[in-house]
């Protein structure tokens, strides 16, 4: 057996087993009606709190009040203000007000970027060296530190960091956004009432669905590797939002139709669906270049460039969007071609469905950034995608397809 | 609304609403090939190792060779001869020769047998009272305890007792079979290896795919609660097996059915398909007795059980038999009756493509015992089911389904 021969065996063995993985998730869920009234017990009594919250939402919503409720005769201080995007500069005001006042459990309430931020805080506080930034480059100090433990009362299922150890931080003073994934920073509870959703506004539900939908589909859309429970995993969580989607987006008043939303973005995003199987991740990366640019809310961009990177990446995922057609669409007429094209088509539609416009046209956006936005990622050296294939020029042809 | 009225509307919502629920897993899943080479990692260096195991089949497999490579330089012992349905006496020795040799870690080799046996004694070596049995009984003082930390490495996938809290312990001294589930008794990780699979006897493989089978069946075929989602995972992991059983059955030297097969073992009873949806486990606890009764595997009492109260209890279980016969066997023409009869004919049928004779006179045994049986739980005063409607009556009638 030569060397090429070899190797290709060795591309096989790749693309056709199931991965080896390693799988943890020690987050409790506290799941149902009332469940917020919990927190008390899950929260060691002699902790010193710091409440962490965005904006005014959760005072007009009741949630604030619950949550007060809950914490009555224990020792907590507040911290409201963190933006969308959580900005380094005001996380670093929050680690600073946490110190000063001895504070030893943080408690998030609110949607992925009061969790994200908190997740943040928590890190930073237990941080020695001199800018906490330095640790988004590089995590590997923090993955040896033992960070103050938080939980989170969540008011918007979408970004399922309720229950993952991710977190996404901007520095708008550098113009840099990061990711960090520290092993050991995954929320000690999370309470998931439904009935949150009851009070949030369209915009929010449609983003929350594309955003789970799309979540999912990074994970599934890309190459059979014979994980056959896992593409289950992914394509009941895809059905799911199917069936509650669109009636959803017209009532969210109903408690089974948030129960189910709130468990389909949780399980969404929290390892269970990507165990063993490879991952793409190209939507969300040229989307939040999109944000960047256009200032387009997150599921938006993934609602505008998921379907046009399907479409140009159609032959090397023709496996699984077929699969995705027949199972999720019931699409199964017509030749290989016509069938992937309409699992496509019904992507888009959906997205559509669920209130979310799927042109550049629509948000009044043309083609005068798209070789800009393509470079960054040559100048970054990076390629995208689940077979590092979505290089610069894929990118614009994607792009292009937004249109 | 009078009171008539109120309960009326309580029970509608029981029955339609997702339960409340907490969830909580902490087990570090490290999966693949050649992973139980990694356990040396999982476990701290300084600790001081019991290796616990079953039977000889690991001295034959290569599996006790390739733990004991692992464990090289580091400081353990080891206690084998746990017995399946691991026994009181048994494990109290192996508690005695743990604490005199200052054990403060344990590694389970094995199956569920060695796990649960393991778990028991975790508890037993932290336990101050005076007989260990007490906490089989009452396990309060259990849930206080921090108990001794251990990790398994999995070699016949079946009970998923590899990533849940759960135990069963038998008493033959006593003629008692008791389950415990300590909520701070997972194992800290679990090694599965699929390859574990290639050299198992096809008595195992059956019974794998059959308990497997059967525990997501207790947990799902119940009464509509609109948990969508969890719905899906139970039938994802009900197809899976489905469409690899057979074929496993035939050939379990293919590293793809064996991944599969262990993944849905594990997932089958680790709280996930659980997630607030009633549950019936009357077909454990009948098969338990005729464990007890005949010496029967625990499997081959689920395969024969299972059918039989499918039949007796399909009026209660309708809404969610024609749904599994839709959608895991395809059942969709012929009346109502005609389709559950269909979905419960079909999963008879599997049982015995997966090498599980289904009636009582395949073993020789006859009706001579059922009276005795179901007095039994006339006697402890169990009523059985998800309605708690299985009662002595019923289950002589599935009892008599079986012969």
């Amino acid at each position: 057996m030569n060397d090429a021969s070899i190797a290709e065996e060795d591309v096989i063995l790749f693309r056709y087993n199931m991965n080896n993985f390693i799988f943890k998730n020690p987050t409790k869920l506290i799941f149902g009606k009332g469940q917020i009234a919990e927190i008390s017990k899950e929260i060691p009594f002699d902790s010193k709190i710091m409440v962490t919250y965005g904006g005014g939402s959760i005072f007009n919503n009741g949630i604030y009040d619950q949550v007060m409720t809950a914490l009555e005769g224990r020792h907590y201080i507040e911290f409201g203000g963190i933006e969308s995007n959580p900005d380094y500069d005001t996380l670093m005001k929050a680690v600073r007000i946490a110190n000063d006042n001895g504070a030893n459990y943080l408690l998030a309430v609110g949607g992925g970027s009061v969790i994200d931020g908190t997740k943040f805080i928590a890190a930073a506080m237990k941080y020695k060296g001199d800018c906490p930034w330095d640790f988004m480059v590089d995590q590997k100090e923090v993955d040896k530190l033992e960070l103050v433990p938080f939980g989170v009362v969540l008011t918007l299922p979408a970004t399922a960091s309720e229950m993952n150890e991710g977190a996404v931080i901007s520095r708008r003073e550098k113009k840099e956004k990061l990711a960090f994934h520290p092993a050991n920073n995954f929320p000690r509870f999370s309470v998931l009432d439904p009935q949150v959703c009851f009070s949030l506004p369209k915009r929010q539900i449609s983003n929350g669905i594309v955003d789970t939908f799309c979540h999912v589909l990074e994970q599934y859309l890309t190459y059979p590797t014979n994980s056959l429970l896992q593409e289950r995993f992914s394509e009941s969580i895809l059905i799911t939002l199917k069936d509650i989607g669109p009636k959803l987006y017209e009532n969210s008043n109903d408690y089974d139709l948030c129960a189910n939303f709130m468990i389909c973005a949780t399980m969404g995003l929290n390892g269970f669906t990507s165990m063993g199987v490879p991952q793409d991740w190209a939507t969300h990366m040229i989307g939040h270049e999109l944000t960047a640019q256009f200032g387009l809310d997150h599921a938006v961009t993934l609602a505008l460039v998921g379907p046009s990177l399907m479409r140009v990446m159609k032959e090397e995922k023709r496996e699984m969007i077929m699969q995705y057609g027949e199972r999720v669409w019931n699409i199964c007429e017509g030749s290989e071609d016509e069938r992937v094209d309409a699992a496509i088509d019904a992507t888009q539609y959906f997205y559509e469905r669920v209130g979310i416009k799927t042109h550049l046209r629509d948000y009044d956006i043309g083609s005068e950034y798209f070789d800009e936005i393509a470079n960054r990622f040559n100048t970054r050296g990076w390629c995208l995608g689940e077979n590092k294939t979505v290089n610069c020029a894929k990118v614009i042809e994607i792009l292009q397809g937004c249109l």
